[in-house]
């Protein structure tokens, strides 16, 4: 593609299997990639370092940006909350309150400075284990609100938010990143993944990972503590 | 009022005049108030002293969240660009890129832990200055989102969020804030005070501030620089 012809999105990365997809789709789709990460005092610090290992990897820029939201505290993710090995009904502890919410605000705020109209993130509603903010009326509603809240939307740009991943299974994810080159041994989903980001192989996102390896026929990558 | 039927409300305090306002009129609802203040690297640091005392003053406990949008850039509040002293056409360069949906989000993810279903803003749509996030159609489109954002939608609760000086003129804002006990003489409206909230006098929002205690014909007990 040109460079003259680039467009310019954000895409949200957590370091996780997902956000890397989405970042090669966003990349393979022709945008000039900004991948932005949010440092909100998750426990598994090592997703961090997968998303500088991701973005890296695929060319992209990143930014992290500090919010702690262990100020608000109510998750098992930023709190001393246990994570549960078991499969929960309804919306589980690892939720964190309004995480979507904020972190599309903060991509819309890098979006407006950089002139982006396209805002991507790796939502589910396949595996979104029930988390209100996964699913595509969420979706429709944020963006219908962000043309409403920018300097953009006043003269008439149109700002979209990209789900490439909302429709798919697990294993659609995996097949489809993994034709685009994603390296997964770098990404990691683990909620309580050590420092070198070994998975702990028990926790829900520890066993919706392998599945999705498992049933996309793909060998799986996944460093795990008990290795 | 008594304290068993008191909800909880959250409520943005920006240290300016427009959210103590707003807060005492929260507290005069009969809300049990915490008001959240964003440190987002505002060049005016004497603002979010001004809300710790304001807040203190009207007894609602106060969290400041650290939120660097310096991060991003784009703003005369954050960067290093002149802010204006003259009246602009448009939208100004005091504009902070997405600031009230950033803000509006941080305060939906307290009130989800804390199970409020009420949020107060201070937000204007005389006085905005071409703040495209100060509409009313902007307020609007965020409580549809917000109402399907959390895990309090999903089990039927209704979040509101509150402008109660959306349609009020600076005058106005500052003739019920009086009856209502604010003192005023600790709240920071300068878009460039000093490290002891001492306002320059000249910026849109120290003349727009000035203008409404005369329209008002309330003593101006700001402080300025050159007093």
């Amino acid at each position: 593609m040109n460079e003259s012809t680039e467009k310019n999105a954000v895409v949200l990365l957590s370091g996780g299997l997902d956000s890397a997809t989405v970042l090669a789709i966003a990349t393979d789709r022709g945008y000039r990639c900004h991948a932005l990460s949010v440092d909100y005092g998750q426990r598994h610090r090592s997703e961090l370092l997968a998303a500088q290992n991701v973005a890296g990897a695929m060319s992209a820029d990143l930014k992290i940006v500090k919010l702690d939201l262990r100020t608000f505290g109510g998750s098992a993710l930023t709190d001393d909350i246990d994570v549960p090995v078991e499969e929960s009904e309804g919306i589980p502890v690892t939720y964190v309150p309004a995480r979507n919410t904020i972190m599309l605000s903060l991509a819309l705020a890098w979006a407006e400075v950089l002139g982006a109209d396209d805002i991507f993130i790796g939502v589910n509603a396949v595996d979104y284990s029930g988390y209100p903010d996964c699913r595509p009326e969420f979706i429709n509603a944020y963006e219908e609100m962000a043309n409403l809240a920018t300097k953009a939307s006043v003269v008439g740009n149109r700002l979209t938010i990209h789900t490439p991943l909302i429709d798919l299974t697990k294993a659609d994810i995996i097949r489809e990143g993994t034709e685009l080159g994603v390296d997964y041994s770098m990404t990691v989903s683990c909620y309580q993944a050590d420092d070198e980001g070994r998975a702990c192989g028990v926790c829900d996102s520890c066993r919706i990972r392998a599945a999705g390896f498992k049933a996309a026929s793909v060998s799986d990558p996944t460093r795990y503590k008990s290795d």
